[in-house]
C-alpha cells in the first residue's frame, strides 16, 4: 500500500457533448475534487441534489462525506484515490444554467437544455478519461448520487468492480415527482424568478426557500422531526414553533449557496430518472449490470423506500442489500457511518458475488 | 322510529365569545346544515380543513360525507338528526377572516384573531344551545374534524354518548406543523397576498395553490400516487408528468372555493391542537373523556399515523380502535365506507364500554 496522498481540485475541459435529448452542449467543463492515494485504484463518488464535489474537503473545511472517506476509514483514502465531480447542471463549477451560452454570450439561465441522469454520467465518464482513468474500483453515491451510480452500472457495466447506490430506487416515483413539482412551482411562481432572468443579487429567494422546505420534509423522517422538536415554541418572534424557525433557516441557507435555475434543472433531471427508459423496463436494465452491487435503504425514507430498493436488489444477480435502521430516514446516508460503513469496507476488500 | 325527515340550512347568531387567547370576538354567527330525523337523537359532524357544513347535501349536490350519512346508512338519517356547523374561521358562513369587523367596518382579513380547536368547539356548543340541543348521541369527524371531536370529549365529557375521531391524533406533530409552515410560507410570500388585504378578485392564487399541493402530498399515500399515475406523461403542454397536472388542477380548484386568510387561520388553529395544553399533558386529558370512544386510523396516513392513534386509544378507558387497511392514507376517512362504516353503525346501536 502506498501511503502517499494528494489533494487536488480543478476543472476539466470536456468539449462538446450530445445530450440524451439530442441537443448539443458546447465547451462542457467539469469541476472535480481528487484526493486520497496517488497510486491506488479509484473510487468515484456521485453527489446528491444540493451536494458538491467537495466530498472529502480539507481540514479547514471538511467535505460532506468526510465521515466515510478518511485515511483508514470505511473508504480508506490511504488505499484508494477518490474523485467527485460536480454534477452536470450543478452550481459549483461544472457546466450548468450558470454557464455562459457561447451562442448568446450570456448565461443560459432558464434556457439551459434539459439534462438527464444519463447525461451526468456521460460527462463524468469523459472527465475520467481526461484524468487517464479507464477503470474504477467502485462508484458510490446517495439519492441523486445513487441514481447516477445505477446509470453507471447500466451504461458502462465493465467500468467498475463495485456499485454502491444508497437511498435510490431504479426510477423516481410519482410521489417524488409530486414533491419536486411543488418545489418547482414555488420557484417559478416567485416574481423574482423573472422567467429565469433574475440578477445574481436578487434571486427568487422566497420560492427557492419553499422549494428547500419541500425537500427537507422528505430528507428527515416524521419520527426525527417529532423527537427533535417536541412542539417547542420558537425563540424567534416571526415563528410560533421551533420547527418553523428550523425550516425558515434551512431555506435561507440554501438561497445563499444554490442557484434557482440550477435547482430547477436538477429537479427535472431527477424526475427523468428511470434506468428502464428505452431499455425494456427497469427490470431488464437491472440485468445489464455486471459489477458487484451493494444497495442501501434507510428506514422511513419517504421517497426511496427501503422495501423497494430491496426488491430491486433481489433482481440483480449477486447483489446484496443492506437495510439501515435509523430514525433519520432519507438523510441516513449522510449520518451514522459507524452503523453501516463497514459493509462498504467489506465489499471493497472482498468484492464477491453471492451466487 | 319516526321516518319524518327534514333538510335545513341557516345561520345562528351566537353573540360575543371570549376566545382561548383572551380576545373577544363579537357577533359570532354559525352557518349549519341540519338534516335527518326530526325527532331522533342528534349526531354532530365536525368537518376537516377545507370541508364545509354540507356533509349530507341534497340530491342535486350531495355532501362530502353523503356515503356515511344516509337513510338506512351507516349513520342512519332515518334514526338520527345530523348537524354540521361550518367551523369557526371557515369560509362558508361562520364568522371568519371574511367577516366584517364591527370595530373597523371592514373585513378582518389577516387581523382575524388567532383561534384554536377549543374555540371551534365552544362555538359549536353555543350553536347547539340555540337549536335547543343539550345532549348528543355522538360527535364524529376526521382530521381537523377529529381534533374537534377529541376536544368535545375533554371539554364536555357528559354531552355525548359516543365520540368518533377519525384520522386524528391527540396533538398535532412537529412534522405536521412543518407541512403547514410550508403552506403558510407559500401564501404569505405571494405578493398578491398583500399582508392579507387582497381584493376578492385577485387572491394570492399561486401561494394558495402551493399550499394546497403541500396538503395533497399528505392526504393520499405514496402507494396511491404511484399506483394511480405510473409515471405517465401529462397530456397538458405545461407539465411533463400527469401527477404534475393533477397537483396544478387541485391547486386551482381550491383557489376557486377557499379564502387564503381563512386557510391561514385554520392552519394556525390546527397547529395549536393539543388536548393536553394546560391540562397536564394529553394522557391526563384523555382520561377526562367519559363517552364511548371509537377511534379510526388509516394505514400509511403520513401525519396522523394509525399506530399513534391506537396508542392513544389504549389510554382511554373503554375505547376501541379500528385500523383501516387502505391504499389511500389520510383521505381514507372520506372513502371506502363499506370497509369501515359498519363499526360506526355498531357503536351507535350498542354503545358499550369495553371494561
Amino acid at each position: 500500500m502506498n501511503l502517499q496522498q494528494s489533494y487536488q481540485t480543478g476543472k476539466l475541459l470536456i468539449g462538446d457533448i450530445e445530450l440524451e435529448s439530442g441537443d448539443i452542449l458546447t465547451n462542457v467543463e467539469v469541476a472535480y475534487e481528487k484526493s486520497g492515494s496517488v497510486s491506488g485504484e479509484t473510487v468515484l463518488v456521485c453527489h446528491a441534489l444540493t451536494g458538491d464535489q467537495y466530498a472529502i474537503g480539507t481540514a479547514a473545511a471538511p467535505g460532506w462525506w468526510n465521515g466515510l472517506l478518511q485515511p483508514g476509514g470505511f473508504i480508506d483514502t490511504n488505499r484508494y484515490a477518490v474523485i467527485t465531480c460536480n454534477v452536470l447542471g450543478g452550481c459549483d463549477g461544472t457546466t450548468s444554467a450558470l454557464s455562459v451560452d457561447p451562442s448568446s454570450n450570456s448565461r443560459y439561465a432558464a434556457a439551459f437544455p434539459a439534462i438527464t441522469i444519463r447525461d451526468m454520467v456521460i460527462v463524468q465518464r469523459l472527465a475520467l478519461q481526461k484524468l487517464g482513468i479507464s477503470h474504477l474500483k467502485a462508484v458510490i453515491g446517495g439519492s441523486l448520487g445513487g441514481m447516477q451510480v445505477l446509470e453507471w452500472g447500466v451504461m458502462y457495466p465493465e467500468f467498475m468492480d463495485v456499485l454502491i447506490p444508497l437511498a435510490a430506487t431504479p426510477y423516481v416515483s410519482d410521489y417524488a415527482i409530486a414533491y419536486n413539482h411543488l418545489a418547482k412551482t414555488a420557484i417559478i411562481s416567485d416574481p423574482d424568478w423573472k422567467e429565469g432572468n433574475y440578477p445574481a443579487d436578487r434571486p427568487p429567494a422566497a420560492g427557492l426557500g419553499i422549494a428547500r422546505m419541500a425537500g427537507m420534509l422528505t430528507y428527515r423522517s416524521d419520527h426525527q422531526y417529532n423527537e427533535r422538536f417536541q412542539r417547542a415554541a420558537s425563540r424567534r418572534k416571526d415563528a410560533a414553533y421551533e420547527v418553523e424557525s428550523y425550516l425558515d433557516y434551512q431555506g435561507e441557507k440554501l438561497v445563499n449557496r444554490f442557484d434557482a435555475n440550477c435547482y430547477l434543472s436538477l429537479l427535472e433531471a431527477m424526475n427523468s430518472h428511470d434506468i428502464g427508459r428505452g431499455r425494456g423496463g427497469w427490470q431488464a436494465a437491472a440485468k445489464r449490470m455486471e459489477a458487484i452491487v451493494l444497495t442501501f435503504g434507510f428506514s422511513r425514507d419517504l421517497l426511496y423506500p427501503p422495501e423497494e430498493i430491496e426488491r430491486f436488489a433481489a433482481l440483480i444477480p449477486g447483489a446484496r442489500h443492506v437495510n439501515v435502521e435509523t430514525i433519520y430516514g432519507h438523510d441516513g446516508f449522510l449520518l451514522e457511518f459507524d452503523k453501516w460503513g463497514h459493509h462498504i469496507r467489506d465489499v471493497l476488500q472482498q468484492p464477491m458475488k453471492i451466487l
